[in-house]
């Protein structure tokens, strides 16, 4: 490739009032209460259709595009943990247990950085502090020709909107209305106009957006 | 997997009027002249959307599918080449030339067996004289827990069809009359009944159509 790698939002799921999380991360609230967002999500199809024997669905075949050619992921503190402030507990490794899905190192975005976590599955959590621009330039050495996906929640994405930083992205938008949460849109009026924005809908009611930022390639 | 590999078609083209190739296939026209049918093919992405730098649309997602997790090919004898009978020239190894694209072992459906051939790449194409059912075992042998795709032409996936032996089928419509060609359909009157089918449309003009087997899962 003589471009750099791209970076992308893989599967962000939103409401129709652009809620992509709910607005208290709790333990027991990993999504901040706004699980709905996850009704369709069949995670066994990420990475690929071979992964599951199951019907293949349209779907399924837009969740497995997840993660091909990712080489890491960077993420807002939020995903990682429902901590805040200085850490107090350093037992805390994540959500995951010994399975963090990634498989590829992860830099979690906190003003309060720490050591570096590892699994025996290949995901490595960095802890950094570092503005959106900084965050890829770190990101692009730990992942070489692969691709840098930002993996949310949804103002980190917005962080990296804003600062135009997204060549690519897959929103699923579920048919619900949340009422309240942390919306991906806020601030960034007219951003359409920076993509090329293509629209499916199918039959479970999701309606999958591919977002492709103008003027990187020439096809 | 506690069930047999999954027999699938991946991403076959065909015309508003069930033509997925034209009439007399030649050295001059692989398809039989019904190459329109490939209008919005992007070979680039096959395998998965990582394998080109390019915008990532909703009918290159479902192009992505093709060949994951798939362990061997079946293919009739007019997707290997444009010669009929008795073998008369020894030297035809493909329309490929050293690159064929699958990557696997293949087999060749013809009366006329003759010596296998081998490719750098991992592709190696075997010439059987079988029944769809003989096929399909043999291709287990293959492919061992991995998928079994049956390549086309359309009346080789018919054969397919007709025995009952498809469990899952990617269809594109390219919304083009051809008037004439060798038909998916002949014969499969009522085929629908055996299948879900989910269809989505993508703005090229492109209809998907995701064909899941019944019965063959819990979901």
């Amino acid at each position: 490739m003589s471009r750099p790698s791209r970076v992308r939002v893989d599967l962000l799921n939103i409401s129709l009032d652009g809620y992509a999380a709910g607005t208290t991360i709790t333990l027991d609230h990993p999504i901040g209460g706004a699980e709905l967002l996850f009704a369709h999500f069949d995670g066994r199809f990420i990475g690929g259709v071979h992964s599951a024997d199951a019907p293949i669905t349209a779907d399924r075949t837009a969740t497995s595009i997840w993660g091909q050619g990712v080489g890491v992921e960077i993420m807002g503190r939020g995903k990682f943990g429902p901590q805040t402030g200085p850490w107090s507990d350093d037992e805390w490794r994540g959500w995951w247990e010994d399975e963090p899905p990634f498989q590829t190192p992860v830099i979690v975005l906190t003003h309060h950085p720490r050591e570096s976590i590892d699994f025996a599955n290949g995901t490595t959590f960095h802890f950094v502090d570092a503005s959106p621009h900084e965050a890829i330039a770190q990101a692009r050495e730990l992942a070489g020709d692969a691709d840098i996906r930002i993996g949310g929640g949804p103002s980190t994405v917005r962080s990296f909107l804003d600062a135009d930083l997204i060549d690519f992205m897959h929103l699923t938008v579920e048919p619900i209305v949340l009422g309240e949460g942390v919306s991906l849109w806020e601030g960034l009026g007219g951003i359409e106009s920076r993509f090329d924005v293509e629209v499916i809908a199918t039959r479970s009611g999701l309606v999958h957006q591919f977002w492709n930022r103008l003027g990187r390639s020439g096809e």
